[in-house]
């Protein structure tokens, strides 16, 4: 590789955080796609390569052609860029294959231009590649991506992205039943009115994770992990899921919810050890269903997409 | 004084502290009550002494006697307490003087019998005393009293208390127009239910005025000063919200809002000079308008209730 090439990873991510709807993300250390960016004298963005999935190569379809587009509009750079893809978080699992490869071209891009925009600029861009995906700009999958670790979308305009530490303890697992639910479908069985008592509830939740995280306070994260405005009704669609809660929490998980939209599921754990025996507490209950699955045990990734 | 009676400053409160509706709170350093509790062997709460303001004494009208009551039935001392009480925050302000009372009455009987009572269990006493008040027993201005700094209520059910640091040079000044809105009527105005799309904003700056206490980012605290549910209803009821809010921001503040139902209106500032700024140009509105008011600038008490 010469100075005009780099290979990143490009970390899964999990939004939401139960009860963090539209506002939180986490950043995985061991799973994510990894890609290579190449700056050419040609104009545009061109997906060159395109491995481990099936998905469309046209920069106009292809969600990180889309953000490295958003990137190109706002630089005064005029050349383009040519994008490999190693396609490993499956589309449509929930936790953020989409926000992935939208983060991972513009930070490389960044990076070989020599950081002409901040992280939050960063951001803006790749919530083009998450409105292509669907039909919604958001920012919680592609702020982890971009900052690591726990961020928090205070406000969308102006976007306002805050980073938040994390225990270096607490593990994430995550199973993806092999079903598939669409972003823009499980968006749209969500209600647009909330009761005030729940509203309170929730945001009663927020304020103690984002207090847990910094206190390094584990128990408080658990307790912390409760939704009573979107898990209710996403929970519907997936299968089992009332079921690979109750026996994560049983194994040990400090907490358990949807991942993103779903249909992944997620817990926190306290240690390795732990994480592990929930992964196959959760197993055993698609293994009952006979549902197929992924399994991912990780460490929270602290500083975002990375040079590899 | 004899070792079965003490006597407690009973800090004023800022329950909310803008998007915290009904889970945020903090305790103030110089504006507050003082009581006096002794310890005797006649059953039962009585109110000995009351000066300061025209408020009722008899036991089961009287905030710190229902909240008294509380405390006396979950303990098993049979005896009971005399309560003295110089009340200096006005009833109907808006800055927890009800709470004062409730909190530093079960503080204190807590401390005469050696501390068989978890501060959370005496905020679960305190607040029957909020219940009297305002027909619901809510706990956002006696656990700031009774922990001091701020707090979360991240839970009513079962209730948890969550301490959050301040950053030292945090200070707060309030303003009280002399006009009386009654808790139980600020609360009738609310709307019961909640767009998602402002729940998100809500919980947004929740997570963000956590986040920047615990970093001591005072941008981010001033950021995280707004309320897109209760403040656009309830400032109606506040004449020269708007104009104090703008007043305040302009002369310096890092944000500004409605001290719990009000009337008395709250902003933050970095550093006593700016906070003692902020109260001339809130001064001036009240002034043209021709509102008397009492002003407050104090520090963030960071003990809660204490012995003098």
């Amino acid at each position: 590789m010469n100075q005009n090439e780099i290979k990143v990873f490009c970390p899964a991510t999990v939004a939401n955080v139960s009860c963090g709807f539209d506002v939180l993300g986490v950043a995985l250390d061991s799973v994510g796609d990894e890609m290579v960016i190449r700056k050419v004298p040609q104009k545009g963005i061109k997906i060159t390569k395109l491995t481990g999935q099936d998905l469309p190569k046209e920069t106009l379809n292809n969600v990180a052609g889309v953000a490295g587009n958003a990137f190109l509009l706002a630089s005064d750079y005029d050349g383009g860029f040519e994008i490999e893809i190693d396609k490993k978080i499956k589309p449509g699992s929930g936790i953020g294959s989409s926000a992935a490869s939208s983060a991972g071209a513009v930070w490389a891009m960044n990076h070989l231009l020599g950081n002409p925009f901040s992280k939050t600029e960063l951001v803006k861009f790749a919530m083009e590649g998450e409105r292509l995906a669907s039909d919604v700009a958001h920012a919680d999958n592609v702020a982890p991506a971009l900052f690591g670790g726990f961020t928090l979308v205070r406000s969308y305009s102006p976007l306002d992205i805050i980073s938040i530490p994390a225990p270096t303890e607490l593990y994430v697992t995550i199973i993806h039943p092999q079903i598939e639910i669409k972003t823009s479908d499980s968006r749209k069985i969500l209600k647009t009115t909330i009761s005030m008592e729940t509203g309170i509830k929730q945001w009663g939740n927020v304020g103690g994770l984002v207090a847990g995280l910094f206190k390094e306070d584990y128990a408080l994260i658990g307790r912390s992990l409760e939704d009573h405005i979107v898990e209710p009704i996403r929970s519907i669609l997936i299968p089992g899921f009332d079921e690979v809660k109750k026996v994560s929490i049983e194994a040990g998980a400090l907490g358990s919810g949807i991942s993103g939209s779903g249909p992944s599921i997620f817990a926190f754990s306290k240690g390795k050890e732990s994480a592990l025996k929930v992964g196959n507490a959760m197993k055993s209950v698609y293994d009952k269903i006979g549902i197929a699955y992924e399994i991912h045990v990780s460490k929270i990734n602290m500083e975002g997409v990375k040079l590899l």
